[in-house]
């Protein structure tokens, strides 16, 4: 317990290194600081990867039900990072440098060829990495486990395409969207103190308080639970959009998995959430199921028009919930709305499921993605910026993370029918400004589980069954129709 | 030199934990911070005395004059640090942090009793940590080497009687100063603002830019060199008084140290300021002979006026500059003016090495505290909060550290001297707002060696004598002087 405190603590650090290095650290020393992450990240792999783990974990009898599940949750760890070899790992990071630099290069020129070499490079480390794996059934079933723990490749295939099957006639089915339809006071900016204020209100009607939280501005919003008592969540603003506040709520959603995590999990593996997809299933639940609920904008609008009288005055809440669920098919992942993201992230995950498979040559990869945008989404992509190049990860050498964006959102769908079921007055409360109800029943239910439960047996418990886009798909289709008969 | 280079950057990531804990942190994450700077620590201890480090050090065919600096240094650091057990460095840790907690309740309560048996054990553990040298002259000698290696306790006490003498008399003779006659306006607050601007208009003068440096807040200011790219310095900011101009210098005096060190030395051992003693000097000559010169209120003053005009805007330069340099029998250290200083620290380093000599017992301690300062100030303590109980370096077994802060002084002096022969037009440099002559003989002649020296080759190289408190003294006399010319 002692040595997985230790890697544990390691791990901490190194988080709060990355936080630092995005928030805090004076923009001159990101070399200086890349050596000490460096060395603090192989020092915490060296120390797990260390014999005398292996010897303690073999020998471990485990004094009560904590204790053994963080021995069999450490030794299936362990068991995985002992299969690949010190070099790969190395070779994969140094690989993966060397493509991010000609990713943001080929981004700036707006060309993907230059790209290309880096790209296949990448698929080439990931290939090799899965072979450490020979019996797994699927070549991208190793690199799919390190953000979902247990999922093979054939399960997310399946939900995934059944969750497209649905998508596509769904914003098929939208008419075209035309942002003056939306009563929104479109040239009106937003002013950054007024959003500052708005996004404290809402943070504190749910729940943050500054004993345990902070949020600081980012360019790209993201969250960091050094510990559960240290949550630190970030957001941007920008001044004719209000992303400062869903980013913020999505971020929350994030935070506040891990600060309602069980304290007797800390310093051991099981002290975070139980994987890519159970976290983003959070951070999506609040960001849009509650986020863009009625309930929500019942409660949020005086506080905005308070806070941004400019922009809100003249608005009913209801115009403002309908704009904030509009469906726009657009080109670009982070700023898709609800319905079409979905399809954004499929696209991405059929095209590295293929080029893993060996089916897809990196040299074709922008005509295919080119396609698929056309047939899933019905938009043509003008250029490689707003089409293949437009996301780092496949630069950084991640695969196997995209899809964990969308069986977020399919677990969002199926915990929202069953709180639901559990707490029908949820919408109510959330116009009364209280979010009480639904932070206690995630504590409850999800987060303080930590990591002792495998993301499907959490989910069995939770909901009572496997992956399931049905739930998912149900909401979505509600939401169409009832914005379809506000603006009828 | 990558074993080193990890211990290094170890060192540096323990720095950073240890400055967001100070500005960042959420308070309510004391306990799990605590953890991670613990682990830290343990590692960076562990990784550096393993004995395959004393290995390497023994079979180490330096490749260059850096190298050959690197492995002497390093091999003292672990001759060192190997003759001390771990059992003795986690007794005085746990000892330090009782003792820590049981001094914040004796203070509050404004009774030293309480904490007597605590400080009695820190003392006992520090004389049982000097036992671990029985070749020491003297057993002070291995705690005051862990800030001023080399020095000994006899020459830091020679040094410092010649100081406290020189200091006795001039400090008796300035007449019993009166506020009201330095024609400030006493009741005049200095808004929060006003003071950030005054601070940045200073550091920006002084060659601070965002690319390498950082201004937080903190409860009790002091400075990080995380990198040599990377200088967070901290203030704070009172409503009645211009500490958070004084205090940014005394800190960017520390930061501009280690910012100015030879990149060469960055993840080696030598890349950090030559002592405590030789950082105390930085800060000290930035705050006062700076800070207090009047070339630097000449400057100053427009700025000042601009950024506060309800305190400044009916003064001259020269009443600002008298007021700053004032002489007050006070009680108080952190406060005490740039003349007093330095006996309120002489009291300080007397008394601590009475314990350590065993020449005095804790119980007989706040008395000898009041005796010394009626005997050196001329001031009456009236309780041991105001007494004994106001610093915190004796409750964390800090014991060889307080010298420094004088002998700090003393350097200034003789490096004051020197660059007054070097630089004779300085205060006119300062009156132009121009401070980069000064930062660059620093840098030359002290900077950017590092620990390449110990701190006496340093001082022979640069004033070319050993330390001498003459110059420090003479220099407080012509200011006492020049400040009697101006009053008459």
């Amino acid at each position: 317990m002692a040595r997985l405190a230790e890697v544990a603590d390691l791990g901490r650090t190194a988080m709060l290194l990355a936080w630092d290095q995005e928030v805090c650290m004076p923009r001159g020393a990101a070399a200086e600081h890349g050596e000490l992450r460096a060395t603090v990240d192989r020092l915490t792999h060296e120390r797990f990867v260390d014999d005398r783990v292996g010897e303690l974990l073999e020998a471990a009898s485990p004094r009560d039900e904590i204790e053994a599940d963080v021995v069999r949750a450490a030794r299936r760890e362990y068991d995985k990072a002992r299969r690949v070899p010190a070099d790969l790992v190395a070779e994969i990071t140094r690989a993966a440098a060397n493509a991010r630099a000609a990713w943001l290069e080929a981004t700036e020129a707006n060309a993907f060829a230059p790209f290309a070499p880096f790209l296949e490079r990448n698929v080439e480390l990931s290939r090799r990495l899965s072979a450490c794996f020979p019996e797994a059934e699927h070549p991208y079933d190793p690199l799919l486990d390190d953000f979902e723990p247990g999922m093979r490749t054939a399960d997310a295939r399946a939900a995934l395409e059944r969750l497209r099957d649905g998508l596509v006639p769904l914003v098929a089915g939208v008419p075209p969207s035309d942002d003056s339809s939306l009563d929104l006071p479109a040239d009106e900016p937003l002013p950054e103190a007024g959003q500052r204020a708005l996004v404290r209100t809402a943070l504190e009607a749910l729940g943050v308080d500054d004993d345990h939280w902070r949020l600081d501005e980012a360019a790209h919003p993201f969250s960091s639970g050094i510990t559960s008592g240290d949550i630190r969540i970030t957001t941007r603003y920008h001044e004719h959009d209000l992303e400062s506040l869903f980013s913020t709520l999505h971020e929350f959603g994030h935070g506040l998995y891990e600060h309602q995590i069980d304290p007797a999990l800390a310093r051991t593996p099981l002290g975070h959430g139980a994987s890519a997809a159970w976290h983003e299933s959070q951070s999506r639940l609040w960001e849009n199921m509650v986020g863009r609920s009625p309930g929500f904008w019942r409660w949020c609008m005086p506080h905005a028009q308070a806070a941004l009288p400019g922009y809100f005055a003249q608005l009913t809440w209801q115009e403002v919930q309908r704009s904030v669920n509009a469906v726009r098919r657009t080109l670009i992942r982070v700023s898709a709305d609800e319905v079409t993201y979905g399809l954004h992230v499929i696209v991405r995950f059929e095209l590295e499921l293929a080029l893993i498979e060996g089916e897809l040559e990196v040299a074709d990869l922008p005509a295919a993605w080119n396609d698929r945008m056309r047939s899933y989404l019905g938009v043509e992509v003008p250029d490689d910026r707003q089409g293949v190049l437009q996301d780092v990860h496949w630069s950084e050498g991640l695969f196997g993370y995209f899809p964990t964006y969308a069986i977020g959102n399919v677990i969002a769908g199926q915990l929202w029918a069953r709180i639901g079921d559990e707490l029908p007055d949820l919408d109510e409360r959330f116009a009364a400004g209280d979010f009480s109800a639904l932070r206690e029943w995630l504590g409850e239910h999800v987060h303080r589980h930590g990591r002792r439960l495998m993301p499907d047996e959490l989910l069995e418990r939770v909901v009572g069954g496997p992956l399931d886009p049905g739930p998912y798909l149900a909401y979505l289709e509600r939401k169409l129709q009832a914005s379809a008969q506000l603006m009828a």
